[in-house]
């Protein structure tokens, strides 16, 4: 058995079956073992980012990490932006990048570069096997380090002679740690001030957002009065009927800083004190009020779940039902508004769809108008990098069989990875993608006039995405993708009924 | 004056007024000194490989810098690869991030990441301004730096708010050092050994491959017997008639090593001894003989024209003529071949144009049937990071204005960058895109079978790029740029001599 091979047997012995690809010649016997062993489905992405940012989206959903196969340094730089956000959103990732042949380092070829350093940033571990016997236990160290809680990137390095070489073995899975319990001091120190204080914020974050922790939470919210919010950016949040409304923190400093005002507790549930993602002149960079007491209840790696239940018991709260999140929204029609589209997209998903938002301006609305839809989960970016959406879409598809997935994308961001449609199709996944083409970026038209100016012509030459305007239609067909282009809601709602008849994908070009 | 304004007063003294730009909030007010201040072109990228890759092109060409503009540390790891690329060519490149906000980075916010690590593995220098009245002074160095012989990556990281601030000053230009003189020794060794020793061999490189140096390596040849031949990989040829009619070192390890197996005496002019692309078992890292004698005229940052001069005078050689490449190739008709297609495009280009090769296996033969064509320049890729070709072509268009830029590009390599036909299509570039469209990434087919197996289901799917085949005619339409298809010889002509006569981008489906 060589190197190669002990990786496919060992990855499918530690349960991930699935590989995210884009391979090179330094890859080709680990290609090779992937095509002479089954079990491991092969995904190819055309570019590195659909790569890792499926791997990040299949992790949000199957709960279990994918492999990505990468080519060298390049190409794990080329999907690095992925593996920040995926980073971010605390995913598990097994992530193998291939790499030159170990004697063949020192002649500094083309493609060596700094694959280890680069990876460090972005990863809880990393490790080249050096030789082929080391494949097989690394690959069951990084399955395990990808595994813990709440999810980690760990890289394997490999290079091609580790690959090529005999000597490889197959390691038995290790044992995945479960997530930490609860702290009992941080359990009791959080319940009693919820009993003896005022304006408490539970700030729910990562696995708080499911919906038996969410339960929880409404336990206690309904017996002290503490208000519940989640973070501004969630990897996955259970949402719709059955689950709570919540709100997220506000993305925009000054309304994040009003909405945040009155908390004079903040108690953080897998979640972190919320910060701008941005400094900017003459603007608090913490979003709640500087005198607010912290208490944290779980780290992000603990059990959301198990400590809110300790919370709840320990305060006596009874337990209650969800609450009703009123009427089901109707169909909507006329000119298209963010609002309008939010309630239209909660009237029609299926029960169960997944949203991947990468809506940015147009979307910072949506979820108020989505909390009455049947149950479903909404998935955001955690780590700023943009183009996001597509590929995270096209790795929940894959980690969710037979659900649908609803992708609303803002057109500027989906060019950074748009080479993930062909891979949808190809997949046949069942991925409706509304694209928002506002022909802007208009998150920057915002900031611009936040600098005091109207932009001039040069700053237009890099704000504005028109001239030529992109034809998303032409665009998705080119990569196999059936599409239309509408600019009403009840177009729009039309073309997203026609799209959930169909098994694969489907694009609706909205004139924004 | 901010330190924004600073940047861009420094930036346009030092002669650097192209930026290549990909902006995020964090440059919002480098953006409105962009706008501000009059003389910087600004070209948009939609994602980051097409700003670095342009960079890269542009600096082939105009000889000089270019500044890009990116958004924090995604930002520049999407750009990573192009920079990668840039490096290897030893293009020299003015690279700017923006990032979080001196003080802000402590929270770390979303977008926080290690710029300055990841920025280090691509760059020759690396320096964050921490404070506005830093920034006007490491702009003035980062462009000398850019501008040192043979041309170098700096990497200037802009914190917003040493971007925002008042105190920036406007540095005056450091003086570009000249490339250092050749080593006397070296040049009498040199001329020494191809006086007494067989079998010798002038591997050109980097600057040895202008059309001056050639001249005075073509008299070293005419005097001694000595061979030419230039590196596998070249940022950039002066080819054509008037030029020398030089072979490259083949990418393939058993061409190379038998092109090469006569040489007994190996002489580096701007060049590095010629290794593998990988490592292969059983096959040598080093492509020439090992017991070679080397001889290093010059090193990468040195005047090779000037040493190639001296030693030509110091063997007495006599001026001569460059030789004549013969008649020029004719129009060909029939079915596409590789020959065939360079034929074509020997037949009809127009003098002194581009030719960006990233048409990876379809153009390893294209270089013999073009040494008869007019005079031109050819660009290749020198890193292996693929997806080269269409950022890089369209950078050379802007560094070279009034040059046909024709970019042969293969459809896998071409899916990695294709964002980058939409800033063709704005900028309007008179650039022929001739797309190889095979689908399939036929040199890993090549590999594969070379490690000993034919392809099965799970292997395809990660080296087969149908299904969907790209309709590549709609890919381009959707962005702008004018495309037909064709799968003959004549159909090919016809179109690029359609596209010369415009004056913005076309693409040429070529169905392979």
């Amino acid at each position: 058995m060589n190197g190669a091979e002990s990786l496919v047997t060992t990855l499918l012995a530690s349960g991930v079956n699935v590989c995210f690809a884009n391979p090179g010649t330094s890859e080709m016997h680990f290609v090779a073992a992937l095509d002479r062993i089954p079990g491991m489905r092969c995904v190819l992405g055309l570019q590195e980012n659909i790569v890792t940012g499926a791997a990040d989206g299949y992790f949000r959903m199957a709960e279990k990490p994918a492999a990505t196969l990468l080519h060298c340094g390049p190409g794990l730089a080329n999907g690095m932006a992925g593996l920040h956000d995926a980073r971010r959103a605390r995913s598990g990732i097994v992530n193998i990048p291939g790499d030159m042949a170990t004697y063949h380092r020192q002649f500094d070829a083309p493609l060596t570069a700094d694959t280890d350093g680069w990876a460090r940033g972005v990863s809880a571990w990393v490790k080249t096997s050096m030789t082929s016997a080391e494949v097989g236990p690394d690959a069951a160290q990084a399955v395990q380090v990808a595994r813990t809680s709440p999810g980690q990137i760990a890289t394997l390095i490999l290079p091609s002679d580790s690959s090529w070489s005999e000597g490889g073995v197959t390691a038995p899975a290790l044992a995945v740690p479960a997530a930490p319990q609860p702290d009992p001091h941080a359990v009791q120190q959080v319940a009693r001030l919820l009993r003896e204080k005022k304006n408490v914020l539970l700030l729910l974050g990562g696995l708080a957002l499911r919906e038996g922790a969410q339960m929880q939470a409404h336990r206690i919210a309904m017996a002290t009065g503490a208000k519940l919010m989640c973070e501004g950016s969630n990897a996955r949040v259970q949402r719709g009927q059955g689950r709570l409304p919540l709100e997220r923190v506000p993305y925009v400093v000054d309304q994040a800083t009003e909405a945040l005002k009155w908390v004079e507790n903040l108690v953080l549930v897998n979640a972190k004190a919320p910060v701008g993602f941005f400094g900017y002149p003459g603007k608090p960079s913490i979003l709640y009020p500087a005198e607010a007491n912290l208490a944290v209840l779980t780290r992000l790696e603990q059990d959301a779940e198990a400590a809110l239940r300790a919370v709840a018991d320990e305060l006596g709260a009874p337990r209650v039902a969800m609450p009703n999140n009123g009427p089901r929204p109707e169909r909507q029609r006329g000119a298209l508004s963010p609002e309008g589209l939010a309630r239209s997209i909660a009237a029609v998903m299926p029960e169960d769809s997944i949203i991947v938002d990468e809506a940015v301006t147009y979307g910072r609305g949506f979820f108020p108008f989505t909390h009455a839809a049947p149950a479903h989960d909404w998935l955001m970016n955690c780590g700023g990098a943009i183009g996001f959406g597509i590929p995270v879409a096209t790795g929940a598809a894959i980690g969710a069989p037979g659900r649908r997935v609803i992708s609303a994308q803002a057109d500027g961001s989906a060019m950074y990875t748009v080479q993930g449609l062909w891979t949808q199709a190809r997949e046949k996944l069942p991925i409706t993608t509304i694209l928002l083409s506002n022909r802007k970026y208009q998150i920057l038209l915002g900031e611009y006039r936040n600098v005091g100016a109207n932009p001039g012509r040069t700053a237009m030459d890099m704000l504005d995405l028109g001239n030529p305007d992109i034809n998303w239609v032409q665009m998705a067909n080119s990569m196999g993708v059936e599409a239309a282009r509408t600019n009403t809601l009840e177009g729009c709602t039309d073309l997203m009924e026609q799209s959930f008849a169909r098994s694969g994908p489907f694009l609706i070009e909205l004139d924004i």
